[in-house]
């Protein structure tokens, strides 16, 4: 198995809000993941629709396994996301996680998540701090 | 009982996802609101720290709480957060919203989220827009 | 001439910034844009590197032009920027602004800032509202 | 003279893009700073309102003087800003940063520029990294 799935399998298996969100990765390659996941009744918010705070946090999840994919243990430091379509029970979401810039100590993602039907819902950049200690599995 | 504790009652009645994540309402005013939640061991990522997603979907609450409290049906555009100090189950987190500008059409909020040692955890500026639906309760 | 071009070289003409800056229209279709410019000496920071306001500056002028060019006129809400490469004097900036998302009210663009060794320096993404004005020109 | 005068005027010193803007310095303390500067008409855009991308300059120069005061060589990684007002011709703008917070790597601040009338025109939410080269003068 290659390091970059040993690691994100490592980080899914003991990730228990990923697990109650139902995140299944799709794909995973050095810099860049790809997680599935279907809105849940649980996930909606006062409105009917999908929570913000859900569609976030799935893209925060894509964006921690295509960073630390590489072998260096990296933190999430600074994030911002646009909201752009509703989604509701049943939706099938996809978010691609791909690598805009990789330094020393710094990586910069962006994460476009899209419905059933490829329609864009959400972007989201996210920066990491790229430690010193790397993943031994 | 005032207009801004109607909305919210409302809004949070039909929240599953606020509800699941045991939000408890402080304080609601025009512009402005106090939330309240306990880490739970169901939140945290493979690092055993709060999910990001978590934190963020806590600001996100806090600011449409805030941003509707107006009055005026409101919802997110765009929201960053900047992730400052981990938390562990068991933590005891304040988001505080409060209204840094407000136009016809767009409000503009900062949520600061402590923890029970009032240290700053998170920093998110969201952008709402105002749409032209009044609450009707 | 196309609408999308009429509407750039009105908001060119009158643009006194954009001027200083010297920023050249390379390419504009509705909803795209792309600027050149090159890195003087007044536009260094204390670093003798480029101010990070002056890139700010030319995703944002890319960034009007993309989102006016529909022909209602837009206002700027809320940008995001992350800084990649430094820049040095004598360097050709090519930023590139693509459309996330449009709807009725609100638009999205990401905008991508190369070097002349076509390296990322920057990657920005904002947010404009559209308001019920029409371009007439 | 104490070091964060000294590294703030080591910094404006060669700052070319800082002193085209014509901005001042008010006041600097480990961590924040206040600046002043006046709005000419080099800095308009098209609508002959302030340049977005001139706001953001100085928030950035507040940013960088603000965290650099620590002794630490700073760089900005991400920065995101909220249009508020616009500005025109002769606007006075007051720039202060502050730290919301600061590890052994990352800092997080926060700007608000207000004009004459102490109405806020912007708010900016800054990262940087600190470097481990220490300011020797």
């Amino acid at each position: 198995m290659n390091l970059e799935n040993k690691i994100v399998n490592a980080m899914l298996e003991n990730d228990k809000f990923s697990a109650w969100l139902g995140i299944e990765l799709i794909d995973i390659k050095p810099g860049s993941c790809i997680l599935k996941m279907m809105v849940k009744k649980d996930m909606l918010n006062g409105f009917d629709i999908l929570h913000g705070g859900v569609t976030f946090a799935m893209a925060d999840s894509a964006l921690a396994f295509a960073a630390n994919s590489h072998g260096r243990k990296s933190v999430s430091i600074e994030a911002s996301m646009s909201y752009i379509e509703s989604c509701k029970e049943g939706d099938i979401l996809i978010a691609k996680a791909s690598e805009t810039s990789m330094t020393n100590k710094i990586g910069i993602y962006t994460i476009e998540v899209k419905n059933q039907n490829d329609k864009i819902v959400s972007i989201f950049k996210g920066t990491v701090y790229r430690t010193e200690k790397e993943w031994k599995l």
